[in-house]
């Protein structure tokens, strides 16, 4: 099965964190692929890649990237898939520039924003699955058993005092 | 046709900003409900909604709040369907503490955030019809059309000197 | 006795935080019960523990929780007995994110909040202390013993370029 | 009876937004008090106003101040009084200085700190009674009043797209 | 004379900023063109023009935006023509998100950022023209006569008590 | 020769910081003394240090604090002789919640305010040397050779790019 | 006499707020005297102005300055006068930029700096008063005072429910 | 050849982070020349250094510099040769105080601002190039050769998975 999401970010360094989406993504048997794809240095790459990414078959595409983080909004800007945006922490304002670069796009052409670094990248992927999962009912049923089994392993070890054997 | 996208708000006078949500999902002809729900007011009527919200054949869930905005992220915490977040532009601090209530969500139960204020709200409904796109054909190209209209505009009058006819 | 003070918190490895609370509450006596109970993971769990806790008996809650920490406001709105947050310091924004999704409460529904990390739990348990001390006086004792004591501490070594035998 | 919460404000100037605390008390039938006490300008009378406060019979002092608000604190170092702070927004910095200076107390004298303006004058207000409600049942009845009449009020008028009559 | 310096902004709301950039290239005769190109709506005529800016005989790029402000850095990843970038000042966080959404660019693809606002425009004129000034000695001696004027005005009127007649 | 200038400070912890101001004082052959002094846990020794200073022969006093740092604001309040502040550095917010908390001071009190950390001790040292320059030509003259060392320090090894023997 | 305070200011729209310290040096005849120095359009006047102000007479220098204010820390650069700092409140950033442009000076050139806006004005006319107040008994006479009426006018008027007549 | 780039930095403490610049233009063969001037400390060379720099055949300044970062700002005051300014990451505020410092310059003396840290100084000598660029072909074809080699670096390892050999 061709890929549904494409998972692409600003540079190799990103990966330590958006490895994060993609680890959920296998977890979650979505078919997906995974690139480097720079704004500032590839934005050819970044066009074609964002143009054709509907006829390829994806349907939706998470994109991180760190300070001014600029590849997810130009994802957005050519394509009308769904585009999920990654603050990846940054050097000196700790992924708050990253952000405000994703997260402030002007009315007409959203990403969909999640929270900086490695839960966010998590996130990207488990919010991909809610959105395939009005269309796909085994991604659904992937996603409701990650979410229970999340509530479960909370309750089963209430005590914070106790360490967990 | 049922409602495929609930759009709530965590007070009346958030509806000044999310009302912007909610033209575009008119254009778009896409079904849409709408209502006020208060994380902290309403507590019990906001885990009911998102409880229900598959089973009412709701698909995307676009919440707004200021402040300690917890509505998004609870609505997100009792439901498996995809959650927008538009942070409300806030008194004191314009909308930072908005922000960071609404994206800064933990590994496991994400929100996607959409930008401060009207802008935000917009792209809600923008990014709710992108993900739908992928399984209702019309309203991708509704939002085809929306995004043509959009290049169209800015590409007609590119000398800001010039006031517009 | 039963439990007067509930301490919870959002994850397992907010202990490190807030086990600073519970040994402030050991050592004042205060009957109290520790428990990991996620606003996001746990919704349901959350709702219940904060709905009886009046009926069980406690008479202060203690919430801790990091990022866009829900858990002291969503405890608040389902119960009328006071809350205290501690935001815990998170990993990119150091608790900036988790002081303003406490804090920024609307009208309403309040959360008395305390300092970022460390120093903050165990002043939540001081608070806490503060306010039984005003219905059970060996609390308000134990509540002017330590006060008593820390500032004896300060007064016995005033100059801070003489090692501390 | 005598005062059970003493509302105190570093300015006449803080008096607008610290009204809000007042109103609620009023609503709930607690004996208050208040006054302008300045940590700067009058700090022999904030140290006597603490000091004094536990034998005059209050059980609550809520304080107000903005920019380098010293008086939530100070009044907190010279009593074992639960102390309450309300940041008020300030002018250049909308109250993030105000906000910042009265909630990272150290560990060892804490205040329990409200939302920025109005709002957290409000909260302080329902805190208190939140806190004097274990002790004194009328309090607790009023406060359950109050919170069931803001929810009613919620659940009356789920349509923000109509005016309320 | 064909344009030296082309000015862009992402939307005809920018011009109100951008005109004072235009005014210092007028009163400096430095030859210039003016166009609204948004890089989210119009993103094939970004490209466009950046590609073929140098060829069109540009010597430098002005470019305007505000919010996540992706305008100047990728219109700097398509040429190699200096870009300087003008933070518009957004509604919600006053120009901080096009702050660091411009000048947090990552190394290899630089832009020479201004301050916020009308000022930040000036400026970015004025160093158009101080790097046009190092090949054509007539804007260099426009720029000299513009800043000696400029120093000239402030010894003028020493005394702020004075009104300027 | 009794003390010119005092150095409080709020706890035993910022003596790592505090200590560089003690050092300047030394190497001026200033008259000074150092102690803890905590607004929080001692509100009374520093009510009594500061109203006795003038009478002691204390002419300036340099106070450090972190976090909620009120003792420079609580010292000036109870002296008219000039206090200088210094922002320790505090854990979660790097010390800009102690440079709001000593900075923004009411008008009518004021506190001069020195960088966040050793660099700000050091200079209230050197802005105290500079006020007491005006007085004591002795004090002016180190000030002086102060400089012009710290002058030629950097005028003698102008090449960053060879160490310096 | 000729002038002990000199108070310079960046810009002549800074008056509306550096008069308020002109207003205290009045109150307390403090000879002084006001003058526009701008760093960057006339760096030669405010070199020339550091370098004489102490054969001049003068013993402290007021300099008031917004955004990237390099006034005060020049005029300290250059003169071995205590050199206070005022940051005027800026249009986009509300005064944080000149507040960490004056205070965050690097260790050996202090610029002691007092609040954003009129408040930090008047302030260092009365820090400056404090300090000179150590050498000429008659301006320590006004500064006291000043302070007690000030005191004097929080304590008689300390119901802010009842207006002043 | 004479130099026509100098890089000067606050102190020799900032090598670490200018170096990166001066990477850039050994690579570029652009001739140049480093030096340590201190706005604050050694306030005489800065001004000979930049009122000399056009006539000893400089065409461009990088400026790079921390915490309240005068130097980019004086430096641009003395020429009318562009000025480049390097944020350097401050130890207590990560470089914000250093952009502030050197992005908001007043309209009339532009600094153009690179992002914090390394990359800003890699790109402040990138944007240099660019600039010379226009007047020396032979800089404009080492820019366009590293652009590309920089692009083909990002396409030949698309797949972040994969370790580069």
């Amino acid at each position: 099965m061709s890929a549904l999401v494409g998972v692409i970010m600003g540079s190799r360094s990103d990966w330590e964190t958006m490895s994060e989406a993609v680890k959920i993504l296998e977890q979650f048997n979505i078919p997906h692929e995974v690139e480097v794809v720079s704004a500032h240095r590839t934005p050819g790459k970044l066009f074609q890649y964002a143009q054709t990414a509907e006829e390829r078959g994806l349907e939706v595409i998470i994109a991180g990237a760190g300070g001014a983080a600029h590849l997810p909004g130009m994802a957005a800007s050519e394509t009308v898939l769904p585009v999920l945006g990654v603050p990846v922490q940054s050097r000196a304002l700790n992924g708050m520039d990253s952000l405000l670069s994703i997260v402030q796009m002007p009315a007409g052409v959203p990403v969909g924003t999640l929270s900086i670094g490695k839960a966010g990248a998590a996130n990207a992927a488990l919010l991909a699955a809610s959105m395939l999962g009005n269309k796909y009912p085994e991604i659904r049923k992937e996603l409701e058993a990650f979410r229970r089994a999340q509530t479960d392993k909370v309750l089963a070890d209430p005590d914070p005092r106790v360490e967990i054997a």
